[in-house]
């Protein structure tokens, strides 16, 4: 089959790769109908060293069962269904919890020979307990909304809830891409009365807006944190979504949160320390969030996109073929698209 | 009337300062009858450079009412009452939510004009909000555990109960000091099952042990990570109270949280940055806690020091008299005391 490969940075690649087929009696394989290019996929695009055992790329998407394993039992061949973005056997005490993504059995997509998502098909490990079963059909119009449960819907869920975020909260998200508006799409499912969206670039923020956010501010820094004070009586929000992963980003949520607040933060942080010395815990600032178990989520986000009340897939502005993919990863580097769909 | 001042890391006198007088009609005047020093103390009477102006130290007292200004509606002369270590109004939005750490009216003890704790009476803003009145008479025996609602004991519970402590749970509390020791009550009245204590102080251990801890850890750094795991099924536990404020406390406490689970810290730490990462967002660990705001557990831990159910003044393994404060302050920071009662 064909799969996206990464041999360094700027310098992505689809190849021929070996078809997957059942390994493990728990196993299925899927027939990829839907996969995307995530955020998360740009920070090796901007910095991997050139390797000679590329990385197998991509980590969300949906399609069709193909095959299953002896011991998979709630799946059959042409069942559409959805992965999230790390695999789980959604039985242990982790996954009962819903922290399928600290599941000791657990894994990621793309490595130890666990096939990426960005190819035209995956051998998907735990499949009962992994794999979703979407009750749609292969052509719905509603796939490129069940995605986004994949992993990023999800991750801008993950914000929301472990803020605490409740009915008649007013919430700040910080960040514009993808995951910030499903922070925004999640906040206003959530009750968020007044959801601030910290973010510059207009196509973006006026798609947040859309999604449910009631005010917008461009400025960065001192500037934005100033105005977010302005915004709530001069003491910010008391929830605050970090969905970005810089220090700048981590630093204007401590500056935008109100005293006794919380900030959740679910943008894979590319610093090592946070400044978050005696003035913040003067202030009791709680900081939370992580990485999103996404598979918690699913069915719970998922009648949502089903009676339509939230389309979360708007966050896809452009779609390309598999071969093309190279050029997605480009244009999202370079802002020109927001979220990009992959059609193996 | 006679006052604790500090010019000088250890250089701590008492002195005669102006008695204090009612000077808003919200204040109250009271005589003090218990003090103490506390664990905060000490980071100045380490470190303060030489100074003309001295800092009037204490910040935890119960006494007797002795005046009240003209606006004080709950209080009158002759009442026993406990201060908390901050001052506040207690009807702002922040001190209903119970943060009264962040009252923008409050403030802190022997700044600004107003008296410390460690000495012979003080003037108290806010009284009404301030103060709490102590169902007991000026002589009672239990004047050493009601003293502790002042800071020790809040700041024990501030810990337990922002980590989210409840029945069942298995809880490591880092530090063996007064606040540690107030953490192993605090998290055994909130239910907790297992509490490991890490500490390598004998006597003080073991008056953790009598206050509920059910292991102890004396080692540190990774072989206390070590011995948690092993003790928790090589996971760690999901509530960590930090007691301590030192960068070890805070990267030891990383270690032994289970992933998903809570990191609370009431040491004032003494460092800028934390060490939360890419690895600790992985495990989805929240970092919260901060100042305690004594005034909002006051009511809600007493009885239970009146019904003799807690015996939270057994830290206060030494007494002074006002003139010796400078020995307490010694034998404190020399270890030789675990928390120094001061009988004005």
């Amino acid at each position: 089959m064909r799969a996206t490969l990464m041999y360094a940075a700027d310098d992505v690649r689809v190849e021929d790769v070996t078809d997957p087929k059942i390994q493990q009696p728990t196993d299925a394989v899927v027939r990829i109908v839907l996969s995307c290019v995530c955020g998360s996929d740009l920070w090796p695009y901007k910095s991997l060293e050139p390797t000679d055992a590329p990385r197998h790329m991509g980590h969300e998407f949906l399609g069709i069962v193909e095959d299953i394993g002896t011991e998979v039992h709630t799946l059959k061949p042409g069942d559409v269904v959805v992965a999230p973005f790390v695999w789980a056997d959604n039985t242990c005490a982790y996954c009962r919890e819903g922290l399928q993504t600290s599941c000791p059995q657990g894994g990621r997509w793309g490595v130890n020979g666990v096939d990426g998502g960005q190819g035209q098909a995956a051998r998907v490990p735990f499949a009962d307990g992994t794999l979703v079963k979407l009750p749609v059909a292969e052509d719905s119009e509603l796939l490129p909304d069940l995605l986004t449960l994949s992993d990023v819907l999800s991750t801008g869920y993950h914000a929301a809830r472990t803020a605490g975020v409740g009915r008649g909260d007013t919430v700040t998200v910080i960040g514009d891409g993808a995951v910030g508006l499903s922070g925004v799409i999640s906040a206003k499912l959530l009750g968020a009365e007044r959801i601030i969206l910290m973010g510059r670039h207009r196509a973006r923020t006026d798609l947040g807006r859309a999604f449910g956010a009631t005010d917008v501010v461009p400025e960065r820094g001192e500037q934005g944190i100033a105005r977010v004070k302005e915004l709530t009586g001069g003491e910010g929000t008391s929830k605050v979504l970090e969905c970005v992963g810089l220090k700048d980003a981590i630093v204007q949520s401590f500056g935008v949160v109100r005293d006794g607040g919380t900030i959740s933060r679910v943008g894979a942080p590319q610093f090592t320390d946070v400044p978050f010395g005696f003035g913040d815990f003067m202030r009791n600032i709680t900081l939370t969030g992580g990485v999103a178990p996404a598979r918690a989520y699913i069915e719970e986000l998922m009648p949502h996109i089903l009676d339509g009340s939230i389309r979360p897939g708007r966050v896809f502005d452009s779609t390309v073929g598999l071969e093309d993919i190279a050029d997605g990863y480009r244009a999202m580097n370079d802002r020109e698209a927001l979220k990009v769909l992959v059609r193996p």
